[in-house]
């Protein structure tokens, strides 16, 4: 699956070169102005709309070649650039060339008492390294944000999706050229060779940001390796919280949709954390619920004994690795807490801080656990799905930061730049 | 050097502790208010004006120490603790508790359709490490300015401070006990052993973000062993761009402030960049007054020829290397460009895209050098020197960040914290 130009021998040679064309072309997109950026990303849409009959079946051998090896079916349907994901794509870009750029607002200005004019302005990060992990609309939605945030981005998919990313960069590298941009604004890393992700992490003289995206094996071989600024994107042990004074038909519904909506994600809920003051209400009518929606119940033992004689035999009983235990499939665990804080405690000793809820009726419980929680994204009476850019109403999203600096949940465009400070003065000097 | 506690035995251990017992503390803070912990800056004030005597005898045992291997007079003189740097030292203090608390404060707050109203709110960032050299006034600003931002603090000073550091977190740990915060709030690594950083860098677990702040052997140690983020504030190639359209004076005028004014810190000028338009006037011109501050000229093929008879031999020829050293000492490079677009190229090959300045008349050469130029801070006919937190109007700074992400430039208290979003709503669930 290499490319020529791409073989063990020359892989390191091959990314630098990646890499300084990257600086070169972010060099020229800074200078560049929106209104071009923004014809550089039609004629990507404009692109893969030509080559959408080439990209799919590109796609189609990436699916066989999946299917082949065994890859489960929800992967698989995942890698599927299907007409209808096809079309979300490309409306995707659109959507983003209708956003307003994030570059060169004026984030605050101060005048200072020697005259000085200090101006704090949005510029683009420069060149940013993104690694994820199989669906090839991603590629496609990570390289058009990062260029309209004016920045050049090299892009290292998973190797179940090489042929669909291949057709498709070919496609942004055509558009790029069409409008005058530079190709290098957007490049792939042309080989599924593992090595490629250390010798990216190496290129701090080259790369801004590394934005890595998925999985444990993932992460771990980024940090171990990059020697530049990293932003993760990395799992969601979400809980929900059941106070003692919830509304049950409301905690229920939410439940239900923070597990079944869509589990293979990071913001669906893997545990749910009971009040000893619901619990006996509460923990048979829940576990009947999930039984109902297929939903497999692993339950510490207050919940087994809670669940009653006809559901009892439904739980499985937890184990310690439970708790932090990122499913991703129908699968909850559920323990019975004797208060809020020891909820709170439980996520922090066990959670993954991404997006945690409580449902209560009580404001004042519900601000508590704002207050003593430590999560990107924190809900009082609603389902943990809604952590996501577009749901947050940014228009569009790279990703979920499980990082604390810079960004932190919601990645959109805003969290794509830097800034600057443009400083006017008429002479002065430090005494 | 080495308290009992501490020996390369149970290195590892012992930071891992310190560590632990920082996010214990973190926790804590996290739910502390901000008088509370005003209280407490206070008090470790109050306990460094008790124990003056003591602190400075044991600094002056460094400053013997360091005078007795041969440090240069400038570095001890940085070291040292005189009556004048403790009032300064305890009087940043009391200017720190002055400042409003940045916690708290709802950054956005958006509506969306669906009727969730979600709020940012600024939170501490967690556990810092902080790891920095010599001057052990920094310790003291450190600590006190991770506090106010809700933090906890880990301190690794540089080995010719160790005894003062430990005179001054002796003193910390008092004042956050008798104000009854916790005394793990604020921790210095008590040991001088060089594999205590890498043994730091890899508790990801425990701390959210590692501020390093020296020279490049530091940095480079950090970025090698670092797992979890990191903002570096490195070093400052900085440089002035003398444009055709200058006003001599006020040229000269900023170059002899940014070269001389104080040359051992990252703000302070190492390049002159001169438009050959402006070359024959004013690089005798310049030569002279530089030369006349005692300050070493180094200068390209055309700065020599310019110089004249009778400046020439004064000017020793550049290497390759000047270009991209930070001398931190009265010397100077001195180049003439062709132009603006020149100088920025320059300054994009060998500078460290610190603080940059353009002297001109001419509005829109300041404009193009402003759009330009990829700087953290760059002045229109001021010196670069302004580059600081209280030049800026911050009331505070840890350090002037040399990264692009999260802090750029001048890192205050705002830059300390994080956020999270909390999330109201009515039952909504995700469809």
């Amino acid at each position: 699956m290499k490319t020529e130009a791409w073989t063990s021998v020359n892989l390191k040679e091959s990314i630098e070169n990646l890499c300084k064309a990257a600086r070169q072309a972010a060099r020229a997109l800074a200078r560049t102005d929106a209104a071009h950026i923004d014809a550089g990303l039609e004629a990507i849409a404009q692109e893969l709309e030509k080559r959408k009959t080439f990209i799919q079946e590109e796609n189609a051998r990436d699916v066989e070649a999946a299917e082949a090896k065994g890859t489960p079916k929800s992967t698989v349907d995942r890698l599927r650039l299907n007409d209808k994901a096809f079309a979300q794509m490309v409306l995707g870009i659109r959507q983003i060339i209708a956003l307003p750029s994030p570059l060169g607002a004026v984030l605050s200005e101060r005048i200072r008492p020697n005259g000085l004019v200090i101006r704090k302005k949005r510029v683009p990060l420069g060149v940013i390294g993104f690694i994820y992990e199989s669906r090839p609309n991603v590629t496609i939605d990570a390289a058009v944000l990062c260029l309209k945030a004016g920045n050049a981005t090299i892009l290292r998919g998973g190797s179940d999706a090489f042929r669909s990313n291949m057709a498709l960069a070919a496609a942004i590298k055509e558009g790029l050229h069409h409008a005058g941009l530079p190709e290098a604004a957007i490049q792939l890393v042309e080989t599924t060779e593992r090595e490629a992700v250390p010798v990216l992490c190496r290129q701090s003289d080259y790369v801004d940001l590394l934005i890595p995206r998925g999985g444990e094996s993932l992460i771990r071989t980024v940090m171990e390796h990059a020697r530049m600024p990293v932003i993760k994107h990395y799992h969601g042990v979400c809980h929900i919280y059941v106070h003692a004074a919830a509304d049950f038909d409301l905690a229920e519904r939410i439940v239900i949709n923070a597990k079944c909506q869509k589990p293979g994600v990071c913001n669906s809920a893997e545990t749910l954390l009971i009040d000893e003051g619901a619990a006996k209400e509460f923990v048979p009518r829940i576990v009947k619920a999930l039984r109902d929606h297929n939903v497999e119940v692993r339950g510490d033992e207050r919940t087994v004994e809670l669940a009653g004689a006809a559901l009892r035999a439904e739980v499985i009983p937890t184990t310690e690795a439970d708790w932090t235990t990122e499913y991703l499939d129908l699968i909850i665990s559920v323990r019975v807490v004797p208060s809020l804080e020891a909820a709170v405690a439980h996520m922090d000793k066990y959670g993954s801080h991404h997006s945690d809820a409580i449902v209560t009726t009580d404001e004042a419980a519900a601000n508590r656990f704002f207050e003593l929680a430590d999560s990107s994204a924190l809900y009082w009476n609603a389902s943990t799905r809604f952590t996501d850019g577009f749901e947050f109403g940014f228009g569009a999203e790279i990703g979920i930061s499980t990082d604390k600096i810079h960004a932190r949940g919601p990645m959109g465009l805003e969290e794509l730049t830097s800034y600057k400070y443009v400083v006017t003065g008429t002479g002065q000097i430090r005494s």
